[in-house]
């Protein structure tokens, strides 16, 4: 089926706009890379002063090029790019890739380009770039690209499909990939993204049948809800994605910062959108390599995603007990659970192996050198007594005995082969030809025992909980807040018309009004500030807490009124809340903040005091579903104080979930008129969930400060 | 200098009892890798049915070896062992090695390992094993083991020593270390360690000449405080340690118990002694194998802990600025800093890369292409602004391409040269013979930059802060308790004699006595049960608080009697406890427990209802200093709190420093009594700081429940 991308990713011909004779230079290079690859469309330079280029007819010009033109490289000086890109579309291209860098910041330079993107955009034509280091099509030989790292690594044809936004990030992955021995699909690198950017080229690999593996690396993106759709694609298709995004520490932000010049998004927001949609983060791009290893030789058939895999379920079997133990740290480390093969089938192993020990990791014991087809004969065992999703085997340096592997080789074949749809890895030092042996059997092969769980984890299905796409945000419906509020007694009076439950409250202006509020709601009450200028109460003095009677409350409103206007003698003061303060539960924060690339996101963690302290929340983008809520709530450190502790009573999370559900369809139909709302605390009670504080803020506010 | 485990590690002479001719048995294998190693001393094969043994005179029995005998390997069926150590002892041998494994788990075999033990001791005979891999020592040519990963890689000789209780998991490290180019010193495996330990043989490894760097592989240990000495003695001699622990999880720990049948002992406790003793932990053997190379590569001449590095400032160079933004990531992940160069540095990069950016990571941009000695002068600059305890630089695909590695190369070794006391890693794609070139010149090579900032860190001195080895313990002078205290109020009682501060409280046993008390101490009070069965009161009923009066006080006390009455219908009541409820302060736990592994530790983390939210504490050995405590406080979260949150008033540090450390006194002086003491809270306030709970427990109880 044809994809909008096709004239990117597979022209039927390509001009060179710089073409050069020198195979060294940006302009050179394309050239001799589809000459190499054995590109089947029509090359066409463009050069002014030469009749051939690298043994190809060239054209002086455009307009010399007989023919239509597909698509167009253009690698010229910055200054010309406008003027080049106007021509390839007159001429009729469907596609520019544009490697030019160099544009400069000025208003001149940045007019320039917005004009070639509404030109572009009206043309019907995509570009690529500019500052990309272009893509490459291994099956068509279409290898449009300038990367100096094809000079060391040719790649082989593969399912590995890679977007990435940076080219020098991109093409030192490909390096270190192609080392590892993986082939490739594509490869593309979106650069500065005027137009076609990273979500796009993840939609093209879902479409594309010879990719089976999705490898995206990222430092930020300009439309986070875009990247998320494309995401959620890739699993809707089956296809497996593994991620790298970068900027995940303070250092590494203000690095970002200082690279990209761009807000990157807060980097837990990416982690939420990244699991959600059920791609693998790699921390590191060994990891990256390493997990991609995993999915192209352990499970070569399959898609992966849909493979016989339905859990997280890994069975380690091993020689020994050391090496069982540190893979069980790195299982639970990487989200797998190790359930035991059970005691009937820890008897079997036991017959044929009597030092065996243990249910999983089982240890065959060091006393099968013997005769090592028993080691397959447990493994076998194991494998049949319950369902895995992985199987872990440490050989430590049986392949590299001769008499030893000779005993284990044909056994631990055939074992790979009566379990074809599980994901399989070895773990041992082997030599080249055993390893590639091995690897045609559908067995990853691994030195490191850590890496081998943690990739054998990337190929499994994410347990985090998400909406389908669009259910949330079709079912939340909420009318949108018309903007920021000033004092928490109006965003209360907003939030509660739209569904939020509070405290019973009500605002006064003097004792006498406050104690005939506090009559009518009950005692305790709590009494707080109203003022248009203070976002911190509690740090402004503004919150008296546990006033039980009259007293307590005509004490308490003056000595507030003088405390407050001596720490911030210009804050407007506009009276006073009288609240119900309940009493038990569990106190939740609920926000929604702006995230500058993913839009409105709904954060749930510990409450009051507790908010800072932990800096543990769960995130995920807006609106979300009571279901989804619920499994935030689960997520969070919080959960064990909810389920009732030391004794106490659960909190109703159906009430509390409710809340979360509810301010996140708000945000996300006020996500064009505020930034940010917050619920902190909303109490969690045995029965019920009461917010008792509430703010709606304007510009981004990370600090929760009002615009 | 002598050591006593010389007769071990170098023996002059080695009679191996149980000697076979074929060289794959166990029997075999030691006196066919001694020839191979060139072993100078006196080789005596012990076999009574052979007159030599792979081309060595043989010797029908002990008793028939000519001269003395230094060394015996026992490589003998179990049930003969303890006969043939007793032989081996009778005839002068100094240290066996005991390879012989399968004891069973009967008291007889148990016995006759006490009394082989026993006699051993008697004679000053070390012993290593049973179940011992052996042992070897390169500089000797001394190959006392039977390790079958030595059939696929022998050793070249080098700074690095190995010691690991489990034969398996350290002869696979060698086997990974050995693929990775690294050079050996000695590998010892201690197996069951019925005498020498893995601290003994890092304390060998401390006083060796030939090792630089000492690599520890450990499950779990008997005597946790000889470790700790072991390894305080390599830090103070200046020599690095790598670790690898296993049973970091729960899984993990699960399936150590099931390997080594034994008490492993807390993770955290293993953790919290090598960070104090300044020991790298490694998260996985491909980690460790990384960090030792690191260290032989990129710091050959002077031992790492003592050479230029006094922080843990990284400088990162790159031509990629996602590259940076990663080794950013990674470097915040792995405690190390990353000061800027500074604006005046940058401005001299700029002159030289007009597209460099960033003062730290410093990226030259992809413009030096053109002329890559710019790099290394780019490089220079940064290394010259400020003083730098390691560097990493970013080559990409550089040293793959012959015209871009001709002009780099020459400059880059230069500026090696130049900072030769500064760890060194590049990383990049490079073949094996420029990856040489470069080791050989002290530059460690990387493929993977997390790989390469993770081992740089490794070099570099921790943080963590520790008291000089024994100053504690000097200082700490507490008189021990008795035993184990069954009521708070005999507990605090017996902690407040030691100078441990708590809130004002008296016993009473009705309401009248109740109401007294509260008008002697001062409203508002709490009101708790004393009971010698109720450990946890809260969850009992046996808590209330702020009781502001006469009236609340009457009414809690009977009603809490009742209430405690009715859950726990046979807990002894034995009156009640009244104690000012102080007002503000944050809460902090103090406690202490006896690790079955190392004795006492202190912990400190956030109190109340906190503690097991927050999961996060700091641990140390009991005692600690006041500086110590101090340090604990500030690597908590509840640090946050104490600092004055939210403008709250900071606490007073140094009274409840001062608590840490009494109350870890008390645990020292009192280890044989008591198993562990629990302050929870202890209310910080910012006059002072003072408990407001206690107990004194029994037996080991990591859930508190007393005795």
């Amino acid at each position: 089926m044809a994809h909008p991308l096709d004239p990117l990713f597979r022209p039927r011909s390509v001009a060179i706009v710089g073409a050069s004779s020198d195979p060294n230079k940006v302009g050179g290079r394309p050239l001799a890379f589809l000459q190499k690859g054995g590109y089947r469309g029509r090359i066409l330079p463009v050069n002014p002063a030469a009749a051939e280029v690298q043994g190809v007819p060239a054209y002086p010009s455009l307009a010399d090029v007989p023919g239509g033109i597909d698509q167009a490289i253009v690698a010229v000086a910055a200054a010309q790019v406008p003027a080049v890109a106007a021509e390839c579309i007159a001429r009729g291209a469907r596609a520019l890739q544009v490697f030019s860098s160099g544009f400069g910041v000025g208003a001149g330079a940045a007019e320039a380009l917005q004009r070639l993107q509404r030109m572009a955009r009206d043309a019907g034509v995509r570009i690529l770039g500019p500052n990309s280091l272009g893509l490459f099509n291994t099956a068509d030989g279409f290898f449009g690209t300038f990367a100096t790292a094809l000079d060391g690594a040719w790649p082989a044809a593969g399912g590995v499909g890679v977007a990435t936004q940076s080219g020098a990030f991109g093409s030192y992955f490909f390096g270190l990939a192609q080392q590892r021995g993986l082939g490739f699909s594509h490869f593309v690198a979106t650069g500065n993204e005027l137009d076609v950017d990273v979500a796009d080229c993840i939609d093209f690999l879902v479409h594309d049948a010879a990719t089976q593996l999705i490898v995206v690396a990222l430092e930020g993106c300009r439309d986070g809800r875009k990247l998320a759709a494309a995401l959620h694609a890739a699993r809707t298709a089956g296809k497996r994605v593994l991620a790298m995004k970068v900027g995940v520490s303070q250092a590494g932000a203000a690095a970002a910062a200082t690279h990209t010049g761009s807000l990157a998004g807060e980097d837990r927001v990416f982690d939420a959108v990244l699991r959600e949609t059920g791609a693998w983060r790699a921390g590191s791009l060994q990891a990256l390599v390493e997990a991609a290893y995993a999915a192209t030789v352990a499970l070569p058939q399959a898609a992966p995603h849909t493979a016989g895999s339905q859990g997280r379920d890994l069975l380690v079997v091993t020689t020994s007990g050391g090496i069982g133990v540190l893979a069980a740290d790195a299982a639970e480390a990487h989200g797998l659970a190790l359930p035991g093969i059970g005691a009937a089938a820890l008897q079997v192993v036991q017959a044929i192996a009597p030092l065996a020990a243990g249910e999983n990791p089982v240890d065959t014991s060091a006393g099968i050198l013997g005769d090592l087809s028993a080691y397959a004969r447990i493994a076998g065992v194991a494998l049949e007594a319950r369902r895995y999703d992985a199987v872990l085997c440490y050989l430590a340096h049986i392949p590299r005995n001769p008499a030893h592997w000779a005993q284990l080789h044909a056994p631990l074949l055939a074992l790979r082969q009566r379990h074809a749809a599980t994901p399989f890895a070895a773990v041992g030092l082997a030599d080249a030809a055993i390893t590639a042996d091995l690897e045609a059997h559908g067995v990853a092969v691994y030195a490191d025992p850590t890496a081998a769980v943690r990739s054998l984890a990337a190929l499994l299905p994410m347990a985090a909980h998400a909406d389908p796409v669009g259910v949330a945000r079709e079912a939340a419906s909420a009318t949108a807040l018309e903007g920021p509020l000033a004092t928490e007694a109006d965003a209360k009076r907003a939030l509660a018309a739209r569904g939020i439950a509070f405290a019973p409250e009500r605002r006064v202006h003097d004792a006498d009004e406050a104690v005939a509020a506090a009559q009518a709601i009950g005692w305790p009450v709590v009494l707080k500030i109203v003022s248009p200028d203070i976002a911190h109460k509690t740090e402004a003095g503004g919150v008296a807490l546990g006033l039980t009677d009259e007293a307590a409350l005509r004490a308490a409103l003056p000595a507030m009124r003088q405390r407050v206007a001596a720490r911030l003698p210009h804050a407007r003061l506009e009276g006073f809340l009288v609240a119900r303060q309940l009493q038990g539960g569990v106190e939740v924060l609920v926000g929604t903040q702006r995230d500058p690339v993913f839009g409105p996101v709904v954060t749930v963690g510990a409450g009051g005091v507790l908010t800072e302290l932990l800096g543990d929340v769960s995130v995920r983008l807006a609106p979300v579903s009571h279901a989804t809520a619920r499994a935030m709530l689960a997520e969070t450190r919080v959960a064990a104080l909810l389920r009732g502790w030391r004794g106490a009573p659960a909190a109703d999370l159906d009430a509390l979930a409710e809340q979360v559900a509810r301010l996140s369809a708000i945000a996300w139909a006020s996500r064009d008129t505020v930034a940010g709302l917050e619920l902190n605390p909303v109490l969690a009670r045995p029965e019920g969930a009461y917010a008792l504080d509430a703010l709606v803020v304007g510009a981004p506010a990370p600090t929760g400060e009002p615009a």
